[in-house]
């Protein structure tokens, strides 16, 4: 297909407000792709080539016949593959841009450091309008940090928590080699990493396996005083398992920026508890600029009848 | 004097709870040191050699005859001059440990970060039990950072931003030489500086020159929407300036480790304001170990007739 031939792409993903931003943006990084607003469909459905979308209706998919691909707004497909009428066999493509790396990594750096801090403590003291000092006990070579997931944002929040001085290790299903950090993997070897993470951090898919995976059992496998960073999903976290183990002191603070579900529910008692502290999903969020462009090079990518990058892998079911 | 001779150093830091501590540690790194609890001195005041102290009270220094220098138990040493009859020409030599360094620059860090990703509004929303989801403008590369002060602890935290990939520039007396830190100095140039510090730490010491310096015709210099961190001296800020530039937008939010006076009254707006987050002095605050490790270490350099590191300058008055 000439890259003259105009090729259709319908989104939902901010809204039909954010409708002018992608046309304006798509014609900037790619002047043959016709954007439709996923609220007003072409009369003639058959002309949609790809989708770009964030949480679709259930159903909704499968009426493009001629969809060649779908481009997840996020890093997760999980909110795609909860539709049970997904068409099958389509290329589903994650949503993963250097910029989002990077923002994780970032997320994840200062998540760190607050922990490390006693934040928690301080933003406490603040709401009573108590100000005790306090000496927060470790400086960043002293703290072992263990990343749940090394992953496109894990490797990269790895490499940033090593640059600046942080011992560190990984958790993933296969073996990876990356400078100065310790690969741990598979169920055989998730103790041992556990034994030494002094800040657990998770980076892991939503699947059935890593669902729920961050509850009482895992928490006591933590050094005592131990402090945890959810930045995967929402899921993978039983929330009244981190309550119990803050309260005992097996944990000692915890930071959240996914929740299950979202937002959270008013009756949570995470809101609340002075040892939490929730962002509302802010960790990796990209621009609609490096998402538009990152589209863009995979709708060339698919002209060029190359593999697509960054696929969602239906047999590893993620 | 051989090394056999006992040193005595009385010491005011952390109370006479803090005084079999202190024992335990210079018993590890000096053992010829004999320690005396400020609170019940030496009959024969004569003894004392040194001390190390935190706001000794007016006069009580000038009651040892025979003191050879002063240890101040932190970085700045305004709470030993705010002593109008201490001793005149006593070397008084400042708390600068590798630990505080390192502690000073992951903070500086963590703050930077936590003001670049809206923390401030995450942090109102957690309060107020609100999930509103939001874009983080920025990563590192597009958020330039000016440090006030690029002594021991203004240059170890720019090394640390540039490892992170902030752009940094700091301004200082004297021009630095510091790998990719653009070097601002003197009166001259601080409007260039301001100009385009995106977020501005303050690490200035207290001196009559810095005094006020983060007022409102400070702050109307730099880019709208800046960002403020100040860890050097509560006095250094004009408050109802700050809240001022807040209000109207000039600043996007502060983080404070240090207040004039400390606790902050509970009459502050400081304490309420929703874009302001105080930590309670925190920042640099190295371990009694590293304190203990430093003036054993001074009091080496003075037995070996050798000048001490990290003195005060009385002409510079810093
Ligand atoms: N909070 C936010 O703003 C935000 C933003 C974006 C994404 N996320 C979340 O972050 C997740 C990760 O994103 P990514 O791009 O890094 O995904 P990815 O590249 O697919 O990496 C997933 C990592 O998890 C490991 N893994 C998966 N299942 C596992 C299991 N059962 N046991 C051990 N390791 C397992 C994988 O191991 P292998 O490498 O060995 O396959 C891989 O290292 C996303 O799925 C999403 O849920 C959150
Ligand atoms: N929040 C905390 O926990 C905490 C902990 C420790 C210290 N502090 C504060 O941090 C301050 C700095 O500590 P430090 O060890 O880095 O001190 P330092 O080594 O003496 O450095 C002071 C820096 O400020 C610059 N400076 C001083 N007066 C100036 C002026 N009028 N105009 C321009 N630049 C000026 C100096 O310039 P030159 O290099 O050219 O001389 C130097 O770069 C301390 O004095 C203390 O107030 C806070």
């Amino acid at each position: 297909m000439a890259s003259s031939t105009p090729l259709h792409l319908i989104i939902k993903s901010g809204g039909s407000a954010a409708i002018p931003e992608w046309t304006a943006l798509f014609a900037e990084f790619a002047p043959h792709v016709v954007v439709h607003d996923w609220n007003t469909p072409p009369a003639d459905r058959s002309l949609v080539d790809f989708a770009m979308v964030w949480e679709p209706d259930t159903g909704a998919l499968a009426r493009f016949p001629q969809l060649k691909a779908i481009f997840s707004s996020a890093a997760g497909v999980d909110h795609i593959l909860a539709d049970r009428d997904l068409p099958a066999n389509l290329p589903i493509v994650r949503m993963v841009t250097g910029e989002s790396q990077q923002r994780m990594a970032e997320f994840c750096l200062m998540a760190t450091l607050m922990l490390q801090k006693n934040m928690p403590r301080a933003l406490a003291q603040h709401r009573q309008q108590q100000w005790i000092e306090f000496n927060p006990p470790h400086v960043a070579s002293e703290l072992r940090v263990g990343i749940l997931g090394l992953g496109t944002l894990g490797a990269a929040a790895a490499q940033m928590l090593r640059a600046v001085g942080y011992p560190v290790q990984g958790w993933s299903q296969t073996r990876k080699q990356i400078d100065g950090v310790t690969s741990y993997c598979g169920q055989d070897e998730l103790a041992e990493f556990l034994r030494s993470s002094q800040v657990l951090i998770c980076l892991l898919p939503d699947t059935p396996a890593t669902r729920g995976i961050l509850n009482a059992a895992l928490f006591a496998q933590l050094p005592a005083g131990a402090q945890l960073v959810n930045a995967g999903r929402g899921t993978q976290l039983n929330s009244a398992d981190l309550v119990a183990a803050l309260d005992s002191g097996q944990l000692a603070g915890a930071l959240l920026d996914v929740t299950e579900p979202e937002p959270l529910p008013a009756d949570s008692p995470l809101w609340t508890h002075p040892r939490v502290i929730l962002t509302p999903h802010i960790a990796a969020s990209a621009s609609r600029r490096a998402k538009a462009r990152q589209v863009a090079l995979s709708m060339a990518q698919w002209q060029a009848g190359q593999a697509l990058d960054n696929c969602f892998d239906r047999v590893r079911g993620y």
